[in-house]
């Protein structure tokens, strides 16, 4: 998501809004400017820290989770939630990254009935071996005061992406990036996440 | 670099410290922070907005700049600035990512004499067609206040990255992501920096 004051945040909350301020010009020698961002602001990584008190943190996070063969599977006629039939049909292998297109991708205000991943579904992707799940939701879940969809990835060591932008990709294989800031003691940060296809391969 | 509020910062200037404030905590439901931070602080990308009134701006980058083959050059024994002799002993061929590793990546302080590029080095990596240059120093150049060693980059289109962290990195190929923030409008941002061994490849 491209970060700007009037950019979609979760709930529409002030808080989750960037703020950026330009802090010199070009006539003092050079545009500079400072960014305020919430951790959990446009494209970004959740860390398990985030939900789990003694869960690793932003910094800590193994390289090997931000560079991985990438699945993208099309969900976009599901109308309410991904349930565990429609995640059984995504044939998912131990070590992949998943990313889920639903018709989030689709809008440009903040749904408050989103599409989000069941915590049937969650477990599901703990079971197939799933390395990192990203969805096109600002949360993974709605309406879950306790996070168990959060929980169940979170504490099988499943890092998630919140946030992605899925509209222009289509269905299939890609090898993903999934660059967050590396900030110490972090819970969060905002991503850039890229997809590459094959044939672009250096 | 990793992101913390003690972190090197350039000139040890108050304004490039970045700020990270928890904003809720478990006990309130999550770990939730916001981010303060210069758009030139730690690993970060100038967009030739930086410099160059008419300069594309950061969320404006190719993608193409963001994923290529990268050559890490060891010029370690360099004291002073990295001369037009010194870069022509780099093999540097059409498209590359170049990064030079000097004895800034082994600085735990900001040091106001810190190795730099020359314009004339700058030049060169222009004629040889370079297409990103980083460096392990907070600036390309010092003591510089036309910035001619960025201008001769940016105004030829040449991606700049700085605050590379090379220290235990070996001189060799690889595959470079460089993973600015998409700003709209922005003039720099911290990156994730990448680089993949070709073993490594999915």
């Amino acid at each position: 998501m491209p970060i700007h004051a009037g950019m979609v945040v979760y709930k529409n909350r002030n808080e989750h809004k960037p703020h950026i301020e330009k802090v010199r010009t070009i006539e003092q020698g050079s545009n500079e400017s400072r960014l305020c961002i919430y951790s959990h602001t446009g494209t970004h990584v959740d860390a398990p820290y985030h939900i789990l008190e003694e869960g690793y943190k932003l910094d800590q996070i193994p390289l090997y989770k931000l560079y991985g063969k990438c699945k993208v599977f099309n969900l976009v006629d599901i109308k309410d939630r991904i349930g565990i039939e429609d995640i059984k049909r995504c044939p998912i292998e131990k070590g992949d990254t998943v990313f889920l297109k639903t018709r989030n991708s689709y809008e440009e205000n903040f749904n408050y009935n989103f599409i989000y991943l069941s915590p049937e579904a969650a477990q599901y992707l703990v079971d197939q071996g799933a390395e990192v799940v990203g969805i096109d939701a600002l949360s993974i879940e709605r309406n879950s005061p306790e996070h168990e969809t959060h929980r169940i990835l979170l504490r099988n060591d499943i890092m998630i992406v919140e946030g992605l932008r899925l509209k222009d990709v289509e269905e299939g294989e890609y090898t993903s990036i999934i660059a967050p800031l590396p900030i110490v003691g972090g819970d969060g940060s905002p991503a850039r996440v890229l997809l590459i296809k094959k044939s672009l391969y250096i």
